[in-house]
């Protein structure tokens, strides 16, 4: 492996496209692998254990928190919800780039603890284009599409943190351009160390050898 | 135009392939219009003004400067250089990426002036592959390689304060990536404040009417 995978972080409006666009990446490139969340909160009926989410105990999950072996975690209702560190690393390490979908705030504590993490916000192309997507699924109530509109408006005050705003307009050049993305961000000088570093050496010593 | 385009400035060391680069993404691409240099050196045979530089006379040039007609400039040997801001500022506004290839303290310098500038650093893939292809070219006395290798020791030390190190391996390769690294930083959020500044008003309203 030329270079260390990086960690991806997908955040966005609910009804954005998240879940598409990290479905997309997985089928149609072979670099990516995805973090799977650990939690206490009980499997839906058809949930496997390994799949959307580890399902753990309360003394399970927080046994995990002591030993260090979360990258972030955050209670939502009476349930934890947290990222385990040993395969996002594992795979990192192995040159794959790690998909984590996770809210804003899980999102800003892992670019603390992780600086070279590569932040995305997806966003459909316009507020009335959101809320027409929200309104169309037909599942959710008035209120529930009120108080994920209300939400929007929160999180759209920090979208400027992420790294790059991905505007979802058509699925497919969505995807596309998400991976077009995510390769670009591996020249960034901080995450070709290796390369710049053995540069400046050889360059350095072929320039002292005359 | 959705968006205003890209100043992209492409630097690296002598012998690196920049040329061949920019060439293809003219050819390749529609996006691309090229910034064309003023220069008070004497045109070479068969160079027509206009195309690879702008000949201009000392008094014209320092006219230019006096007028703050340029974006930057240098002085080499005897003759200036400079990069014309009408024509760059003209093209961003019609959203075409425009490209500028420079030097390194040029490089800076308009970054410092335009801070949403991308600038990408092209390199072999090795010091040992730089050497080889000044080597390969024939046509370099040993004096002026080892210049040249000397000077890319220097401009090693500076690499890390451009936005990506664009690795020149295979051509056609490095084209379409450098040419995915440009619109990929089109999604950054400062370069895209009329979308991000109008979601955040718009869902402001929608959350506000209730």
């Amino acid at each position: 492996m030329e270079h260390d995978g990086i960690l991806v972080v997908i955040s966005g409006f609910a009804g954005a496209g998240k879940g598409t666009i990290v479905k997309g990446l997985l089928k149609d490139y072979d670099n990516y692998a995805l973090s799977v969340s650990m939690t206490t909160r009980q499997p839906r009926p058809g949930e496997v254990n390994g799949e959307a989410y580890f399902f753990v105990s309360r003394e399970e999950f927080e046994k995990t928190i002591e030993e260090g072996g979360l990258i972030e975690h955050a209670q939502y209702v009476d349930n934890y919800y947290g990222t385990p560190k040993a395969y996002v690393e594992e795979k990192l390490k192995a040159g794959m780039d790690v998909i984590l979908e996770i809210e804003l705030q899980g999102a800003l504590q892992i670019k603390k603890l992780y600086p070279e993490a590569l932040l995305l916000f997806v966003t459909p192309p316009s507020a009335a284009i959101l809320k027409q997507r929200l309104t169309d699924r037909g599942t959710e109530t008035a209120e529930v599409i009120k108080r994920r509109m209300d939400r929007a408006a929160e999180e759209s005050q920090m979208m400027d943190k992420y790294d790059h705003i991905i505007v979802n307009d058509k699925i497919e050049d969505c995807v596309a351009y998400t991976h077009s993305v995510i390769q670009s961000a591996h020249s960034a000088p901080a995450r070709l160390k290796k390369l710049t570093d053995s540069l400046r050496r050889d360059l350095k010593e072929m320039s002292e050898q005359g």
